[in-house]
């Protein structure tokens, strides 16, 4: 049994739920954007699927739904936000024309946010700041679930990084992948719909290999291409709670009480303008450039642009809505209206 | 048969065989010490066993071995470095000065790199900049080598990324690794000594999977860890070749003559330094605080991090040397000596 929605319900409905359990207009807004965003794009993992997580951590007091970030300063090429105990989402939103403005007017810069909490949607964000004309990264670190290589017990987040280049006239290029060999919401949407997992994606609490998701859950997961992989989660863990001295997967893990709402952690994006990388200054024929990379890409048989599926996917959703299931829509709206 | 080289043998060889292809010091000086750094810590494919590459390269005039970098400020927070057609280990240490002034008074840098040919060591320059206390990337694309995922032909350099954070009183966590399931320079090392390849590495000319160095070699390496590799490969591209507009992999393969020296192609550093990343500017503080993510990596049995082996190897090699096979060691005498 599915419900079907169009986005603008999507949308509707997040913010109902959120600022029903307190959410101020601003956060419920910023994260029913992305809510929205990865419903249209198919990304279920970050869509309706994760408002009740944000609903609990509302209802328990854990996180301030009604935060106002703080911009802070660092540096000619750094500004710092301050999500002050709030949602990931707003605070991003309040840093991104800070971020964007720093990149243009010094070539690069950084956006470290601290004291936030996040279910990281990547991509939203570095497709954001890539649609102005900037190369774009984004850092973020979850709570321990992914164990290093060689070693059994989770230490690492799931720590997706995603990279976002601007293509002229159409939506860019932005992967957003996390370090484990699949994201924690496809762990519990197996488990949800009962069904088994890949070899490859988590070990048991006891070190085995597993394709119980519950045992996987339970365990660990893997990082994706062995210690490579394990290397990128490491590489994140730095970038995103390191740099901005923020909590470590193993740190969010300590202070967490379960309830299944956004991780505490913290998220460093990066932007850089690549008219102020070459001595041209022509961006312009940079993207040209790129242009022919895609080409060859996608003249290969087999291939695509890591985006491609998500854009696919908005050209039918805005016209034929999505669907999520009956159970999880009827989950909601018990939520929202306090029944 | 091996010989044995003391690390000042091995920078004297290197020196001695480049200067005598018409390599000036400055150059011959820079390559000697990515090779001795290389040995050093038994990095071996970058090794001595890369000179002759780099010695066909200076026979053949491909490669301007007397090539004077310059350097050209292109944004507060980005300085570029023109090759001038020469060898990168040079313009690598011609700019690193200006990317840590300009990531110290920005807080971020960048270091696009132009008209450089490398084998890519670039743990050896991120190292240098961690060491300066900074957190350091470098992203580098050589010849077409691998194949994207879903694709059978190659079309990305092996695009190794590189990784560095600083620690007080010991050598910085750095990490290097290809893109591709493997270096190339590790398949040239199994062909030369007549092993076959594990399978996951590389795909023949029909696309089918192979154990044959040489099938390998001459069909395409494959991305570490699928399509996520794949991505990790697409963005190297972007960054070392994109943003500094320089060759991309199939670029620097159409141009290439075959003589087996180093590709043509971009490269791209960024720095950050800590300090500018947090309110309280205390770079210590979140040194300390990573240090406590390494304790807790290293407190599960049979993981290590990334870099100590390197940093093992270079414990005992300044004093006990190192060895080469004793072919290779009379190649570079007979090529040096005009033999």
């Amino acid at each position: 049994m599915e419900s079907r929605l169009s986005l603008d319900e999507v949308h509707g409905l997040a913010v109902s739920t959120l600022t029903a359990l307190g959410a101020s207009d601003d956060n419920a807004d910023a994260i029913a954007d992305t809510i929205t965003a990865a419903e249209r794009d198919e990304c279920k993992s970050h869509g309706l699927f994760r408002l009740p997580g944000y609903s609990v951590a509302l209802r328990n007091g854990r996180i301030d739904g009604r935060a106002v970030p703080e911009i802070h300063d660092l540096a000619p090429a750094v500004v710092q936000v301050d999500a002050k105990g709030g949602f990931a989402p707003l605070a991003l939103r309040a840093g991104r024309a800070a971020l964007i403005e720093k990149a243009r007017g010094q070539g690069i810069a950084a956006l470290p946010v601290v004291n936030s909490h996040h279910f990281a949607a990547l991509w939203y964000e570095v497709e954001a700041v890539a649609e102005a004309g900037l190369v774009a990264f984004a850092f973020v670190n979850s709570r321990s679930f992914v164990a290093p290589a060689g070693g059994t017990k989770p230490l690492f987040g799931t720590n997706p990084m995603s990279f976002g280049w601007p293509r002229k006239g159409r939506p860019p290029m932005v992967f957003d992948q996390a370090s484990s060999a699949i994201a924690r919401g496809e762990m519990q949407i197996h488990l949800r719909d009962g069904k088994s997992i890949p070899e490859g994606w988590a070990i048991d609490a006891d070190g085995n290999p597993t394709t119980d998701p519950a045992a996987g859950l339970g365990g660990a997961q893997l990082p994706f291409g062995g210690y490579k992989g394990s290397a990128i989660a490491l590489m994140v863990e730095l970038m995103a709670s390191g740099l901005p001295r923020s909590h470590f997967g193993y740190e969010a893990s300590a202070e967490d009480t379960g309830d299944g709402g956004p991780s505490k952690g913290g998220e460093l994006m990066l932007a850089m303008d690549p008219s102020r990388f070459v001595a041209d200054g022509d961006a312009d024929a940079s993207f040209d450039h790129a242009e022919g990379l895609f080409a060859q890409l996608l003249a290969q048989e087999g291939t695509r642009l890591p985006s491609d599926r998500r854009f696919e996917a908005r050209k039918r959703t805005p016209d034929e809505g999505i669907t999520i299931p009956k159970a999880l829509h009827d989950e909601i709206l018990a939520i929202r209206d306090g029944v």
